[in-house]
């Protein structure tokens, strides 16, 4: 297996959008999240091994603001979770109460924790964006999570919009929302997907010349060809 | 602690419309299960503590009838549960997919667990129809769990229709649907929740005879002097 | 205006299918409510001057088991709904509590009052059966209707299942579920509906000896003629 | 290919649910239709030839009551629908009106069409009760489906609940909902599933007869031998 | 009760977040509206009374352009509703028609209300960008509200987003959306949330310094301590 | 029928705020499309004949990458939609994969259509906004097209957002979204909407000025004198 930064620098280039089409090929439809969208637009293409929260539903005599100084809490979660992770949080999709505010991204961000990826909403959105922190999450929401949601454990298997997300898989975000890369599949991906990056970027090239769709998008043999001559010019 | 078996009898008669209303007066709010419905009319109201199964989203790298033959398979996770108790799948409120068919519910009949409550669905409901297994849940599907599904662990806690669930928690479940009693909470229910159905049933017996509803229910202080006379002479 | 009785006996026959087309001819197409089904099969056609009850989310502070009391209570609207009436109540969709159980359906029973229609649900279904009233409702819950809703007042303009119903309008209800007939429209469906019935009931016929669709619904002039001959001679 | 009739023999057997298994096994995971369910109990399971109807949604100047006498209709299109067929008809998932009532039904019926399948509703549920037509359909509405939906056309190929359906697939049907099984595909399921379904009726015995699960289902080699052992007496 | 002017003061440095935490705390769960969003990012935050108005469905015998000039219109509503307050309106969440364009915008705006507050959407987004008034509302869309809604009354207890709101309830608004405070928990609110804030204030500092979560948010004895030094300082 | 270039002049100052007015007086309320949102502010007003596309649901064996090389794909159809035309995309609200991405947009635009509208998402936003392609969509989602969906055929009669489109119906997009005006109601809306466009801006100034709503909108009969006076001094 390469070494992480390696698969960063390889995978910079490449659009979520370029990930899906590269991971269908492999069989695979259950890679995008529903749900997390980016908090502001122009986020970087961010890039990390997932670690996984897990909440449920919230009942009266468990989620209470007392339960926020357990030690499984959300806070001890957030120290434990390694510097150049991604944190993607199950909510179940609830999107009426914030898992996250001002305080606790503000501490993800110092941690070096490189981004925040829910099914869920954050809460003082303006306190959120003040932190600085990459945050793809599916809305905003003035309650605190615990008027909705119990948090119970960190770094298991966890749904997140649709998508099954294990401890260490790959994720990567960027303005079309989150994709995930099993870990299994890493490898595969960094291999194929920054050519196929290449091949569309030669083609949107074409298409700003004038070129008509058919035979060029996917290249026929005659445009292939055309392609790897200038691939191999460059 | 009661033991069980006098829970049950004490709550045998007790309606599940009767406890959330029970609960509600103990801040509890969340504890009816949106999604499982009675698969037929007439299942016996039933009893047991939680087993829990926690089902994520399937990916097509992982939920292959392959998985099927895992150590940390469904089918395991059946032969753990003891006697009496109530399985609850989470299901994720996915019903695309049917968690258990024929096969399955057969042996959870089998090992003499109590009843299958899920926010999910079942497959080939004429077999389980024909399993005898009680089972509430939210629909009916023909593809298999792994259609949809990738089944991760049993024992934990979870979410099912909107509903924390700890493992050992009690369900009751009748043609209202299913109920959660928080473990620690299952005393309080037995002491008050019988008596809160007597009144019940006296103040239905008074409208039959042709009362009027203000003052009655819920009942005034002469209403409630004649109810307690009622109930001292039976 | 025609005695309500009349207007009974002449709407007995007419489907709630038939009475939307008739309705839609007059440019009406909000009619129908969506969410009331039936509770059980083969309740008898009801028809019934709408008598409204108007519900709003619960607040804590507000919606607890203690305002069963006030004045402008359920109980209390139900003590003011004439005899021969449809209770309709807006419950906004909810249906994860039900607003009416064994007793209030019980004493609605008692009071002589036609049936109960509800974009919510009801709760103790087995109680509110055995009362032997008519109820359309969306659902079935356990918990009491303070878990979600407030009661407001009776006798308002409401929604129901996204139809606008003002207090004396004509609600008909089958199998098919609830249809409103505005007030100001009832003779015109008398007028129209039952011989659209007729109708309807030739064409069937002809179905039923073998006859092809095109030309006969909608009938062409030529069975026209024949409906009307065969009118004419029953 | 195999005739038709052959292919029924074969299948008549098998449930949808052991056929979504095998076509997941093909990597086919689109084939089960949400929202088409059994109108009644019972319904025995039905197989033939998907006759496709499209809808769209309604325009006050397109779907009027005279658009029904249209050559475009469903009225002809009723008739062009060959015996044996399953009418699949896509209304887009609407279920404020219903597309077919009792007259329409009654017709099917008559010529000999199999069963209607639809992601919408049908109106005069007592009439297509009576008219004994097999119905799986998403609702009961009593509106006309100028209400809600426009006919545009026959034979093209249609989404029906999540599930692309061209003319000629084949569709199977029984109390678990509606299966597709793509024309290009119906070869090979003829040819496994029979076995499958034999394979699940013997650990189904093994089950009756207190035989755990895991090892059994799906069965190791030990119990492959034995069933094939027992599968030879038979 | 404290003048209004005094409430708007206190509460203009409090996050709508902290609100809900603090009547999270008295036991409020349901405060937080679902819809309401800003049109614009950076409207102030704004505090007013709760001026209510309702709609019902609309029915094409009702909710009619002419119905705009009726005495009972939203038209009279604006014109009764007090400078200060907030509109807050029950569009029941329908989105497909905006309650109030450019024309309406611009009038409630000059009558110095302060805000608009709806389930439902606004129309003409670009007249009512340029009107000035601060909106937040669950959505855009062109059709006049008589499309899909009748207004029926102003100054009536009302839902909004799943809220009871009550006439003079008091609103708080910001980038997190709408929050409501029941009339009689405005003091309580008052006494608490500033100090709340406070505290709040004091963790995001010492998160900034790099110090860690849990123990510090909620503090522990020591941190409480050592905030009571900092803020005996202040 | 007026030339196309002079309806788009005379449309070219009428928002789809007032089309939606004058429409709704012709009794046509199914004419604004749920799902279309601008994806970007300040995207100027677009009128364009309708070019249909046509999207059914995916299945595994059909839509694959493969088949972006077929006759009958997407890239074919953009090649003849003509310039000046809008695409309007029947994607069933499938907000899950792109229908297009930055590839096709960019030839979109080079062919000189004047914009896409869909009810479903686009994919790479980042690339479609380079594009400069006008587009209203749905939402964003990085998995293309043949992940959820199959593309069957252009030109057809189709639903986009609820609403009914035949090919070379007349669509206006702007910030409140996209407006269907069938082909045979061009004429009337040309002859109308202007005018009423013109009232509303004499209502906005008089709002200026400080007028009250009831009487001026809509304008009684003093104040319809007044505007004519207005009008007829421009």
């Amino acid at each position: 297996m390469s070494e992480l930064s390696d698969i960063i620098d390889a995978l910079k280039p490449v659009s979520t959008a370029t990930i899906t089409t590269v991971l269908l090929k492999q069989g695979l439809r259950r890679v995008w999240m529903r749900g997390p969208r980016p908090i502001r637009p122009g986020q970087p293409r961010t890039i990390g091994r997932a670690f996984t929260l897990r909440f449920i539903p919230a009942r009266e005599d468990l989620a209470t603001p007392a339960s926020w100084a357990s030690p499984r809490s959300t806070r001890a979660a957030i120290e434990e979770a390694p510097p150049g992770s991604i944190i993607v949080a199950d909510a179940r999709g609830v999107t009426e109460a914030g898992i996250f505010g001002d305080i606790l991204c503000g501490r993800i961000k110092q941690r070096g924790i490189a981004g925040l990826v829910t099914d869920g909403a954050v809460r003082d959105i303006a306190g959120v964006l003040e932190s600085g922190l990459s945050v793809w999450c599916a809305g905003v929401a003035a309650p605190p999570s615990v008027a909705c949601l119990t948090f119970v454990n960190w770094q298991e298997p966890i749904g997140c919009g649709g998508v099954a997300v294990y401890p260490d898989d790959l994720v990567v975000v960027d303005d079309d929302g989150a994709v995930l890369i099993p870990a299994a599949l890493v490898e595969e991906v960094v291999r194929v997907a920054p050519e196929q990056e290449r091949v569309e970027a030669w083609i949107m090239d074409e298409v700003a010349k004038g070129a008509k769709l058919p035979g060029l998008y996917p290249p026929n043999e005659e445009n292939l060809e055309r392609y790897k001559d200038w691939a191999s010019r460059r």
